[in-house]
């Protein structure tokens, strides 16, 4: 599965205004961030990039040129979206007690949790720092008012989201319904916003910005129950994630819920009993496995997946669009439904 | 000492302004923001407010109205000043490890740490919500524009500030230059831009605003030193802190880095070393109080608070202000160099 042509197209530039944001301070606090995006190592010495997929600016940006608009201020909103997301991992590490991400230790495990609190909450600040950069690309006050608030609005909605995951940690009686209204807020919401907020760039036209915004809920919804199946079935060397390992970490993805909803009472049983236990052994590993090959969780998983994407393609259709950009949307949505990292 | 009355005077105000943001929200998140600022309890119901001073809020909607300003925008960024204030709290305590604040448990020892991070970044994000009001009042969009701006560089500041508390933590080198530094980041940004963004909301004079910008930063310094004398030599019923309370959590407050650049060699290698352990007994918070008694730090700490009282006075009188305005501002000076709460 290749990785869409979009994901690569926009990577520079929004690496370089991210660069020119976080280069305009000067404390260690700083090194953290460079140091989670993958351009520092440890020691401050540049490395090769290591950065995720940067996927929020690419489908931003691929929004605001598939409707014609101009990217220059599109690229700082790109930015601040890719900001957004890393501060929340940064913070989402410290409280899942995540030592590793990509490979690498994450900053807490380097730094301390308190040291990324205050790493997190910083480049939440620079993405707003990212967005008042508008003013420099002849984007009306309105309009960046508009920005301000559309990002409040998908990060808000991204942090009730993980209130509600980690709310979800102790109970057992959880739906495939309650689980996707948490992802909706949690993942899709910044995805979706990013689309959005890409084709507002372009378009005064609601029904255009809103299918863009309907269109990137969906690919959400779609990437974090992909993330899910490669949380339990991925290949370590592709996800940088161990076989299982969602599963050795309690968290209660997709499959598991799917699990706790459908698997018959002995099986269910089984299943709380192991997850409720703090210590999980290989063998709990396996038999949790098993539980769910009994009840089919990964090809539900998918096809939950395929639906999602099938959507998103609905969405698609509804606009006129040139060839190209259709090609590269088709190709992002292959990616989601087929990606093994 | 009596609470200067500006202190009350526009607290009902502010008050009806965060509630209005914070009940536009729904789900148990926002439940521990309303206890976290004294209206609910741990159950959920209201009790008999039990919040701070709200003294930013205050010193902002001050320096809008002695400018004769206008001070319905000023409101919602006094508002988003106090949630930007609280929000550090929330923080801070997660980061500090602190079980207590204001006599009640904090929110992460009712909520655990991770909850409490998401409690406090929603709360960040609330503040922007609540400049976003600014345009029901008639704000300009530029004026819009630059308050967001402001804040998030104040708060910025604030991160800055927390980090450098926080990295001094395992550094016994600290001068008392360093700890002003360090002071004026994580508390005075927030007074001094509290006091500028209100004044911007009246006046148009830079020569004035950075006026009430600088008498705010020595308020901030001065407010920032008595809570360290009341830290260490408070009563416990005022404060809410037992006496001695900074030393027994190995805060390295104003009294503490003066003792360390201004002992003898001797008394600052055995203040070191009770430090520098894990573990501090309560003989070791006597020898500590002994020490600071014979390096005389309580009365420098005092004279700093006055000195920096003494700026802020000069600043006051740069300024051509009603009587009323003047006798109010003298009360908070008063306050800051005399309060024993």
């Amino acid at each position: 599965m290749k990785t869409p042509a979009i994901f690569q197209k926009y990577r520079r530039d929004v690496d370089e205004k991210i660069k020119f944001i976080i280069h305009d301070h000067n404390s260690e606090l700083y090194k953290m961030m460079e140091y989670h995006l993958g351009w520092l190592d440890v020691n401050g010495n540049s490395v090769r990039d290591n950065s995720g997929k940067a996927m929020r600016p690419a489908l931003c940006l691929f929004s605001c040129e598939a409707l014609n608009g101009d990217i220059n201020g599109a690229q700082w909103a790109a930015a601040a979206l890719e900001l957004t997301h890393n501060f929340s991992l940064i913070l989402d590490d410290v409280q899942d007690d995540d030592r590793e991400r990509r490979h690498r230790p994450t900053v807490w495990a380097i730094w301390g949790k308190p040291q990324a609190i205050n790493a997190g909450t910083a480049m939440h600040i620079l993405s707003s720092y990212a967005l008042a950069q508008m003013k420099t690309c002849g984007v009306s006050f309105q309009k960046q008012l508009q920005a301000y608030q559309k990002l409040d609005e998908i990060t808000l909605n991204l942090i009730e989201g993980q209130y509600l995951d980690i709310s979800y940690e102790d109970k057992f009686d959880i739906t495939v319904k309650d689980y996707i209204k948490m992802i909706e807020l949690k993942t899709a919401a910044l995805i979706s916003g990013s689309m959005e907020i890409g084709a507002a760039f372009a378009s005064e036209d609601e029904t255009v910005t809103s299918n863009f915004k309907d269109m990137g809920k969906y690919l959400g919804l779609a990437f974090q129950i992909k993330d899910d199946i490669l949380g339990i079935w991925g290949n370590q060397n592709e996800t940088g994630k161990s076989s299982g390992s969602d599963i050795r970490r309690h968290k209660k993805s997709f499959p598991i819920v799917y699990a706790l909803e459908n698997a018959p009472e002995r099986l269910k049983n089984e299943l709380v009993t192991i997850y409720a236990n703090k210590r999980m052994s290989e063998d709990n590993v396996n038999r949790i496995l098993e539980i769910l090959d009994e009840v089919n969780a990964r090809e539900s998983a998918q096809k939950f997946v395929e639906t999602f994407c099938d959507n998103a393609k609905n969405n698609f259709g509804n606009l006129q669009l040139g060839q190209s950009a259709k090609s590269d949307m088709n190709d992002v949505i292959e990616f989601m439904a087929g990606r093994n990292y």
